[in-house]
């Protein structure tokens, strides 16, 4: 585990001090990467107060217009999530999350994304997800303050990485790095091109085709040896479906 | 575990916003029962405002006047500990210590205890405790907020009552199921019927073009929605290179 490839992302966060808070949780667990998707009100003097000796966290922050633009360098991503979504993504607890996160942060940096204080991550923004992580709240009162959230997560990567014990069953050796969420935005994009030309995907009525082959691949992790043998598919099928056309 | 024989104690609390917010740390985990240690400010208004939906925890909490008071019904008392006292205590992390709470709920209260926000607890309280919790923070700054400490061993809590089997937990909720192995070779030999269609897949030279293809589609476990979106899209593939080899 290696913190130091951790980025904590808190979008359209609505509360400065909230800021604050969740720079102090993240300090205080040896976290210091964070990244602001247009928050409402930021800088301000309630986020340095809330950060109290966390202030440097704050002014490293990375600001960006986009979910997108934070994740760019990324290459892999998990997303926070309420209960219940209408298609059930498979939600992992924070434990569960670290294990996943810990052998990913030897090859590059790893963002976890947190939502809005009152709606968490739209359904767009947990399809650029490669998981998705679910804290086990109570049923009575399942609202966590977002800081309080961070800290939780946040705990969970400290303790894989000082009591590291627990053998970690992902950290497979690899032979090839993983591809960047960058990439796998490009390969989505040319694959729903591709079932548009084979007349698979209906662009009318895409239904939810596109989120079903994006869970499934977001699932797998793709290598970039990987990626570049299913865009040259891609590219091969589009060469038929020309050639059948131009008769 | 039984989360209703928890009592969580705070001793000497400055802030009243910190007492919001930890009882609503506490709801968010499913723990109810607060017990109040001479408070400087209490009731007040910033505990009512930071418990948000957990206000019936404050109605319901106990002001004593000694920490003996708050512990007197509690037959197993923690105390949090930061790390450098000069007796040194043994000091266990929020995991070990639910594991050691976790029996003991079973046959009456147990009190877990929080200090001051400046400065923890003292020799003399720490001693009325049967063991001492650390949180293993970042020797940078290792100085927590009250609530988010109180947040991290009540979500510790609940993490051994909601997932008391402990670690590997893959069986996820997953609404189709999962396709086997004698579906998984159907599909492998039409997307290798698909590739050498395409022109992709030489027969004769097919290197580790297979090879890579099932490692990946293994490592992802397939639904059986998912494998039949893929063949789907085999069959359809296979109809544009048929009509483009007819002309």
């Amino acid at each position: 585990m290696n913190l130091d490839n951790i980025r904590i992302v808190l979008v359209h966060t609505s509360h400065p001090g909230n800021i604050g808070a969740v720079a102090r949780a993240m300090k205080n667990m040896g976290i210091g990467k964070l990244s602001l998707v247009a928050p409402r009100q930021y800088p301000d003097e309630q986020a340095n107060w809330r950060a109290v000796s966390a202030v440097d966290v704050l002014e490293s922050a990375i600001v960006t217009e986009t979910l997108e633009d934070a994740i760019a360098s990324c290459q892999f991503v998990v997303g926070t999530s309420a209960r219940g979504r209408r298609i059930p993504w498979p939600l992992l607890d924070p434990r569960q999350c670290a294990e996943r996160i810990a052998p990913a942060t030897g090859h590059g940096e790893v963002a976890v994304v947190f939502g809005r204080e009152d709606r968490g991550l739209t359904n767009d923004e947990l399809q650029l997800c490669n998981l998705h992580l679910n804290i086990p709240t109570s049923e009575d009162y399942s609202s966590l303050n977002l800081a309080m959230a961070v800290q939780v997560v946040c705990y969970e990567l400290r303790m894989l990485k000082v009591f590291p014990g627990l053998p970690t069953r992902d950290a497979e050796q690899w032979d090839t790095p993983f591809s960047n969420s960058e990439n796998m935005e490009h390969f989505y994009t040319h694959l729903e091109e591709t079932l548009v030309d084979l007349e698979f995907l209906d662009p009318a009525a895409p239904r939810q085709l596109m989120s079903r082959m994006r869970r499934l691949y977001s699932r797998v992790r793709l290598d970039a040896m990987e990626l570049n043998i299913l865009r040259g598919i891609l590219t091969q099928t589009q060469k038929w479906v020309t050639k059948a056309r131009k008769q």
